[in-house]
C-alpha cells in the first residue's frame, strides 16, 4: 500500500522533470532548445547515479548492495519499501540540477555542467538534506535546544527550492551573462523566448506533479493528509493570481507564479492554515515578479528563467513563513518557531550560495564552464547536438 | 487512503485543465494562443477562489475558517478528508469556465471574463450542483416522489457538462460570432485551426485525467469501481470511432468525439452496462459531429470548439441515456428511471440557458464583454498581453 | 482498493499511448503528423473493440456479457476488478498496435491499418498472451518439465515488446522504404524528424507511464513492490546514458535510449537485484543505437522510429537477461532459468515473425497496404484527412 503511495508520488515527480525541461524549451531561444531537453534529461540520468552510488549513502547512511531478499525487506519495510522511498527522494534530489539549468541555460558546455551535476546530487544536496531530514551532524537538536523547535521543511521549499535556486545564483554569476544580454553603456536587450504554449505546457505539468511531490512527503498512505492537498492549491492560486496582476499579464510571470506559490507552500504545507497559504502564495507570487526584474534589469544577472527568485527567493521565503502561519495563533497546527525556521533557512541558503560558488567556479578552473562564443552565438543545438529543434524544416530553409 | 484516492482523482482532473488549455490553443488562431493559455489558467485560479470563499458553502454548507486542528477532522473525516474533497469538487466547478472559454475564445475580454468565472463558480453552479448532489431546494425528493427516483448524474453529465455547455451557449450567441466568420451574403468562412498536434495533446491530457474525473467520483477508495472504468474507456472509443467515420477522418472530429463519448457516460457511468456504455458513446460521436455542423453552418452560431455540442449536448444526452441504460433491463445496475433523468437534465439545461444569458447580457450591458475590432483584429495576444506565442521568431519577421 | 491501483495502472498507460503519438509526431515528417496522431488513437479505439469482443476471451476465456450485477463479482472479485483488469490488460494489447505504427508511418493506407490492429490485437497477441499468462496450451508446463522454470516475463519484454516490434519487422519489409530513402546506387538519404521537441515529450510521457505499466504489473496493491520501481528506474538511466554516450548526444538517441532501458527491464522488474537492472538497462541503450544504425544503414530497412530495434531486439534481451540476473547467483531473487528465458523469447520473436509477415503480406495482396505515390508524395495528413498540423499558417503560405 505505501509502497503504491510513494510510486504514485515519484512518478508525478518524475514528471515534473519534463515539466522542467519544456518550461525551460519555451523559455530560450530556439537555437538551444534540443539542448534544454537532454541537458535536463541527461541530468536526472546522472543524479540517479550520483544519488545511488554516493548521495543516499550520504544523506541516510543506507545503500542497495545487499541481495534482493534483504533489500525488499530492509530497515523494517515490506514490499521493497526503502527502495521506492529511495526512488521518491531521487526525484527531489535530481530536481537541484534541474533547477539550476533553467539559470544556466544558453551558455554553459555540456560535460563540465554533467560533472556539476554529479558533485552536487553526489555530495552537496546531501550533505544538507541529511542535516534537515535525517537529523545529520546534531544541527536539529542545537536548533531544537536554542530556537524551541527543530527546523520543519514538510516537502522541501529550502531543502529542495532554496538550496536549488541559490546554488544556481553562483552558478549564473560564474558564467556571465549571455552574448549580447547587457551592453557596456549599460543597455538591457531583451532576449525573447522561443515557445510560450511550450512554457505553459512546463509549468502545467511541474503544476499538477506537484501535488505529488507535496502530498507524498508524508511517505505513507495513512499519513496522507488533505490539509497538505488544500494549502498546496489555494498557494499556487495565490502565486498565479498575484503574479498576473504584479507581472501585467505576461505569460511567464503567470505560469511561473503558480509554482512561486507551490515552492513556497512546501515547508509549512501540513502546518499552516489554509487562509495562511494563501497568503504565502500571494506574497510568493509578487516576490517573483519584483526579484526577478530587479536581478534581470538592475543588477544585471542573467538568470534566463528566473530561478533565483523563483526557487531561491521563493524557497526562502516559505520556510521563514512556516515559522509564521505554521502557529496556533494563526490557525496553524503549531511546533515550529519563527527563529527556528529563520536560522534553518538562512543555514540553507547559505550552504548553497558558497558550494554554488566553489563547484561552478571549480569546474570553470579545470575544465572550463561556458561555450566558445562561436558555439554561443551557433546555438547550443548544432554546436553539441548537430541537429537543430525542426531539422525538417530548417534544413529546407537553409 | 481515502485521502490518496482523492488526491489522485483531484490531480488527475487538474491536469485536465491543461487539456483544456491546449485544445483551445490548438483550435484558435495562432494570434491567441497566449491568452488561451493565460485565461485558462487565470479562470482556475479565480474559480478556487470563489468556490472557497462562496461557492462550497453555497452548495454544501461548509467552509474552511476553523483551525487546522479542526479543519483536519471536520464532517467526520480524519487527516483532513473534507478539504481534499473540496479540492476534487473544485476541480469539477472549474471546469465550468473552462469549458465556456472554449465557445467564447478569440474575442472575449479578459477582465470581464473573470467576472464571468466568479458568478458561475461562486454562484450559479453551486445552486445547482448542490440541488443534485446535496438534495438542496427539495429537487431530488421531489423527483423521487413523482418520477420514481431521484435523479443520477455519477460524474456529472449534466452538472458539470451540459452546465457549462448550456451556460457558453447565452455566452457565444450574447458575443456574437468572430468578425469575418460569416457575411451577410450568407456566406460561411472557415477559421481554421491553428495547431493540430496541441489540440490532439489537449485530447488526451482530458481522456487520461477523465478517469480521475469519473473513477475517482466514489469519493472512496473501497467505493472505486472497476465498472465505471470500463464503461468510460469504452464510451470514449465509441465516441472516438463514430466521430472518425461520421467526420471524415477529421482530426478535430476525432480527438473531440473521444470526448463526447467520455462526456456522456458520465451521469450512467457507475450503473450502465458496457455495451450500453459502448453504444451511448457512440451516439455522443455522432452527435457532436452533426450538432456541430448544424450549430456552426446552418444556424451560424460561432461556437468555436464546439463546446455546445460537445458539453451540451452530449451532456444532456448523457443524463438521458443514464435512465434508458442503467435499466436492469438492459443489463444495467437499475435504480434510476427515464422520467426523473429527463426532468433532472431538461431542469439543468434550462437554468444553464437562462443564467448563461443572464450573466453574460448583464456584463455586457455593464462592463462590455468585447474586445474592440482593432484588437480582436490585431489578436488577443498583442493586445492584452503584449506578447506572441512565438516571440523570438515573430520579431524576426516583422 | 486493487481496483484503485489498477485504475491509476490503466489510466498511466492509456497516457503510454498519447507518448506513442507524439514520439512519431516527432519523428515523422510534418506532411504526416495529423495522419500519425489520428492513426495512434484510431488504433487504440479498434484494439479496445477487438480485445473486448475477442482478444480477452482468447487469451484468458473470459467475456463481459453478463448484467452488470454479475460483472461486479466475477471471478472472485469485488467492485468490477475483473472488469479494470480487463482495461489494464487492454492497455498492453492496444501497444502492440502503436508499436508497429512508428515503423510503418509515413506511408501506410489507413483502413488496411485498421485492419490489421484487429487482427494483432484481436488474435495474435492474446494467443501469445494466453500462452505465457495465462498457461494456455500447455507451453508453460512444458518448459516448467524441460527447462526448469516456466518463462517469466513480468511486465511483457517479451508479450509485448518483443513481440510489437518483431511483428514490426514483417510490417515493414511488406511495405517496404518510403521514397526516396535509399537509392538504387546505394545511397541512403536522411529522412529528417519534423519536431525534436514533441519527440521528445513523447518520450517523457512512456517513461512516466511505464511506470504504471511495470509496477502496476503485480496486480494488486499490497502485491506493488518497490523492486520492480527501482530496477525500472535505473534501466531508464542506464538505456538513457548508455545511448547518450553510443549515439554521439543525438536527441533522437538518448530519448528513445531511456525507453530501449524500460523495454528490458519489464521481464525481470521484479527479480533482478538494482545493479543487474542497471547493466541490462546499458546494454539495452547500446543496442539500440547499433542495431538502429545497422538496420537503416546497412540493411537498408526502413523502420521509421526504429522500433525493431526499440522494441523487438531489446524486449528480446530483456527476456533473456531476465534468466541471467534473475538468478539468486547474481543477488536476484531466483526462480528462473536461462534456458526456459531463452526458449520462450524465441518463441515470442518467431510467432511475432511469421505473424508479421503473414498478416501484411495477406492484406497487401488483398487490401493493399501502401499509399500511392502521388498521396506519399503529397504527405498523409492531405491525402487522407484533408488538412495539415498547421492549417491557419500552410493556408498563408499556400
Amino acid at each position: 500500500m505505501d509502497v503504491f503511495f510513494l510510486t504514485m508520488g515519484a512518478a508525478m515527480v518524475l514528471a515534473m522533470h519534463a515539466g522542467f525541461a519544456f518550461l525551460e524549451v519555451g523559455t530560450v531561444r530556439k537555437k538551444n532548445q534540443v539542448n534544454a531537453l537532454i541537458r535536463v534529461i541527461t541530468d536526472f540520468g546522472f543524479s540517479t547515479i550520483a544519488y545511488f552510488f554516493i548521495g543516499f549513502w550520504v544523506a541516510y547512511d543506507i545503500n542497495f548492495f545487499a541481495p534482493v531478499a534483504e533489500l525488499n525487506v530492509m530497515e523494517g519495510g515490506t514490499h521493497g519499501y526503502k527502495m521506492v522511498h529511495f526512488f521518491f527522494l531521487l526525484t527531489f534530489a535530481a530536481a537541484i540540477p534541474a533547477i539550476i539549468s533553467g539559470g544556466i541555460t544558453e551558455r554553459v558546455r555540456f560535460w563540465p555542467n554533467v560533472v556539476a551535476t554529479v558533485l552536487l546530487v553526489g555530495l552537496i544536496y546531501p550533505l544538507y538534506e541529511g542535516m534537515i531530514w535525517n537529523g545529520n551532524f546534531g544541527f536539529q537538536d542545537w536548533l531544537s535546544a536554542n530556537f524551541g523547535a527543530e527546523f520543519h521543511d514538510f516537502a522541501g521549499s529550502v531543502v529542495v527550492h532554496a538550496m536549488g535556486g541559490f546554488l544556481a545564483l553562483g552558478a549564473v554569476l560564474t558564467l556571465g551573462a549571455r552574448l549580447g544580454r547587457y551592453t557596456n553603456t549599460g543597455k538591457v536587450n531583451a532576449i525573447l523566448p522561443s515557445n510560450i504554449p511550450f512554457l505553459a505546457l512546463g509549468s502545467w505539468v511541474l503544476c499538477v506533479g506537484w501535488f505529488g511531490f507535496n502530498v507524498m512527503s508524508a511517505g505513507t498512505a495513512d499519513g496522507a493528509s488533505g490539509l497538505v492537498a488544500m494549502n498546496s492549491l489555494l498557494a499556487m492560486v495565490g502565486g498565479l493570481i498575484a503574479a498576473l496582476i504584479a507581472g501585467k499579464n505576461d505569460p511567464g510571470f503567470v505560469h511561473n507564479g503558480a509554482l512561486a506559490g507551490l515552492v513556497a507552500v512546501c515547508a509549512g504545507s501540513d502546518i499552516m492554515h489554509p487562509l495562511g497559504a494563501l497568503f504565502v502564495g500571494v506574497v510568493a507570487g509578487v516576490l517573483f515578479v519584483y526579484v526577478f526584474e530587479l536581478l534581470q534589469n538592475k543588477l544585471r544577472i542573467d538568470d534566463v528563467l528566473g530561478v533565483v527568485p523563483l526557487h531561491g527567493v521563493c524557497g526562502a521565503w516559505g520556510g521563514i513563513a512556516a515559522g509564521i502561519f505554521g502557529s496556533t495563533s494563526l490557525g496553524g497546527a503549531g511546533g515550529v518557531t519563527f527563529m527556528a525556521q529563520l536560522v534553518g533557512t538562512l543555514a540553507g541558503v547559505a550552504i548553497a550560495i558558497i558550494a554554488g560558488f566553489a563547484v561552478y567556479m571549480g569546474i570553470k578552473a579545470t575544465l572550463g564552464i561556458r561555450l566558445s562564443e562561436e558555439d554561443e552565438h551557433m546555438g547550443a543545438d548544432l554546436a553539441i547536438h548537430q541537429i537543430s529543434a525542426n531539422p525538417e524544416e530548417d534544413m529546407q530553409t537553409h
